[in-house]
């Protein structure tokens, strides 16, 4: 390894003279590993967890794509095709509309990166995980931030919001759709229209709910809208979708202060995407692989045309610990449930039942396998 | 679209029996779009820009995987081979080495976000874009900026380096070991040991260069090494590789300010992957596809133990405009070669032979191409 190659020099300039002289002086101090030297091996699993979910069979042929670049225009299109489905799924018209390349998480610091200034009054609907982090987030980068707690299982009437905006004058309030720690749904309807009236934005993580509950971004008023790819969308996990309304996308353009983040700063990413009326410019590379896979999941969702419920959230049974019981259904199995998350672990189970995971037949086998978890598992008599 | 399933109540729970109702008053404003109704199809293109480049065959095959769960056993297992593929091509023993869950920008805030405090000051090597982007970053999060700016094509001499640490006393310096936008290779022999004697961390940017050209990251004193995935290592872009010294890991561990991404945070990152010695917690989703693939590119460097020279910059010829003889490339050969970026616009142009496509068919096939193109393209007689 490290052989001197004579191109070298020709590709690299006269410096490349330079460090061809001093390799000798260094040398090999690790060594290849030898895990790396077998081949990789996939365990076949099927994934009833709250996410990720298994990927479909035509985003799996997307996966296996070669390479194009980020920039040709065949990419473009793709992108443009993605907005659309966005749009779609989202029920939007939003010009600024587009994916983000990173996860769930990399959305909600998208959205914040570039809704709020050090000092801006922030609201966060706390009533699971999403909202202590979207919570962490803003207090990052300055925000004057201002939890609404709630026990999990909790969710937030038009009036705990009105109290909530009338008391701390927010330019932004976090609602989780649907919160997968605790199995709340979050209604949405009067949401937008009520934060409006209090000059605030509405921000909404559907990561675990789109395609399975519906939404309706314009009409409900949602301000700014993301969600995953590796849930209900059965695609791999690493991109996420986002959506600005114009309200939204004026704050963002009247900024004092540039986002803290180059690679989420969303002028940047709206030139990329074609959102705004610009030629395009090399931001970073976009993950054009990944990007194959979510175009397909939107193609999917735009020909099934009908949504199904995501995660199913069960009282974890007394007397057992948890722990024993998705063990046992791994282990037995094969199959992924998981427990409760921050605010509700040791209190539930929780069952993902995503996109093309959502069977008659899953349901069948994991209600199997939960009757002989309860038969086996250990039993703490009270 | 959006039909009622009985079962979303029972999943979802009573509030659930509310946007059931709801339904009603809203309507579908935004129909499937008529682009995502027809099929995928990518074009067979030869990539021979400075990245990304063609996947290898053995990392299309891993891209076509099924999901497993981003915190099953297996999947851990996989991050720990990415850890060891990392030591082994950075040529490290640093525990925290991981991948990041993002392309090479992404990687390099996650460098200036955990290393970097408000108020400290930073001293930047800007010999073309990459330097101007990490100055760009580090004024975002408050950074002191000292950007030194040389034209491109030029490269930093330890003396130059010891008269900026004298004057400016940062805490951290950035180097590009490759810079891709002028053809330029930064020797890095001695910089770390200087660096140090000023109290100062040597961070370098190996994205367009590892692989291709040798870097011993323990012997050379660099303190923090990032680099990307979709260049020689021929893996999808989306991911990125990091590894921090024990000195850096320390500055991180002591910072006052908790850095402003909770994506990018590196103590939950290290925990993720294995880093300390705590159980492993959810942080968010990593792109467990992007890592299978990431995972071959790296058992492919294990195996091959051989390095290739990367990017090719050649001046753009003169009575020429560049565009033409990229887009005759294009239009005729079906082979992306590109211009300058940055300060090198125009005056050079960029031929990338990366991993797989380092071949002396392919290097024939893009001779062959531009001799075509200076024959047909227009010439400004002068
Ligand atoms: C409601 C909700 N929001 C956000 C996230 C975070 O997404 P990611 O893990 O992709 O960062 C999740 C993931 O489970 C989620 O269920
Ligand atoms: C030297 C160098 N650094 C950083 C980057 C940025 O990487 P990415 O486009 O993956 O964000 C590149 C990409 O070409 C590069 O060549």
């Amino acid at each position: 390894m490290f052989r001197a190659l004579a191109r070298a020099s020709v590709a690299l300039g006269p410096q490349a003279a330079g460090w061809v002289r001093n390799m000798a002086s260094h040398q090999l101090l690790v060594a290849p590993p030898k895990a790396l030297l077998k081949p990789l091996s996939i365990p076949n699993r099927l994934l009833l967890g709250p996410g990720p979910s298994n990927l479909a069979p035509r985003i799996l042929v997307a996966g296996g794509l070669q390479m194009i670049g980020h920039m040709h225009k065949e990419m473009f299109q793709i992108m443009d095709e993605i907005k659309q489905g966005i749009q779609y799924v989202f029920q939007t018209k939003n010009p600024l509309t587009l994916a983000i390349s990173g996860s769930g998480h990399c959305a909600l610091e998208a959205a914040l990166f570039n809704l709020l200034e050090p000092g801006d009054s922030f609201l966060v609907g706390a009533n699971g995980i999403w909202g202590q982090r979207a919570a962490d987030i803003g207090e990052r980068i300055g925000a004057q931030v201002h939890p609404m707690i709630k026990d999990p299982g909790g969710h937030y009437t038009l009036q705990d919001v009105e109290e909530g905006l009338a008391r701390h004058k927010p330019v932004l309030l976090f609602l989780t759709q649907g919160e997968s720690s605790s199995g709340v749904l979050q209604p949405l309807d009067g949401y937008g229209a009520l934060c409006h009236r209090y000059q605030c934005l509405l921000l909404v993580d559907s990561v675990a709910s789109l395609g399975g509950v519906p939404i309706y971004m314009d009409q409900q008023g949602i301000d700014v809208l993301y969600s995953g790819s590796q849930k209900v969308l059965n695609a791999p996990p690493g991109t996420s979708l986002i959506s600005f309304s114009d309200k939204a996308k004026n704050k963002i353009y009247s900024r004092k202060t540039k986002p803290v983040s180059f690679y989420l700063d969303m002028k940047w990413l709206a030139n990329i995407w074609g959102c705004d009326d610009q030629p395009r410019i090399y931001h970073h590379t976009t993950p054009v692989i990944s990007l194959y896979s979510l175009r397909e999941s939107l193609a999917l969702m735009a020909e099934q045309a009908i949504r199904l419920p995501t995660v199913t959230t069960v009282a974890a049974p007394t007397g057992y610990n948890w722990r024993d019981i998705v063990n046992y259904v791994m282990d037995h199995f094969d199959i992924e449930i998981t427990g409760g998350l921050g605010p509700s672990v040791g209190k539930v189970l929780r069952i993902g039942l995503l996109g093309c995971n959502a069977t008659r037949e899953n349901v069948d086998r994991v209600i199997h396998a939960l009757q002989e978890a309860l038969q086996h598992c250990p039993q703490n008599k009270l």
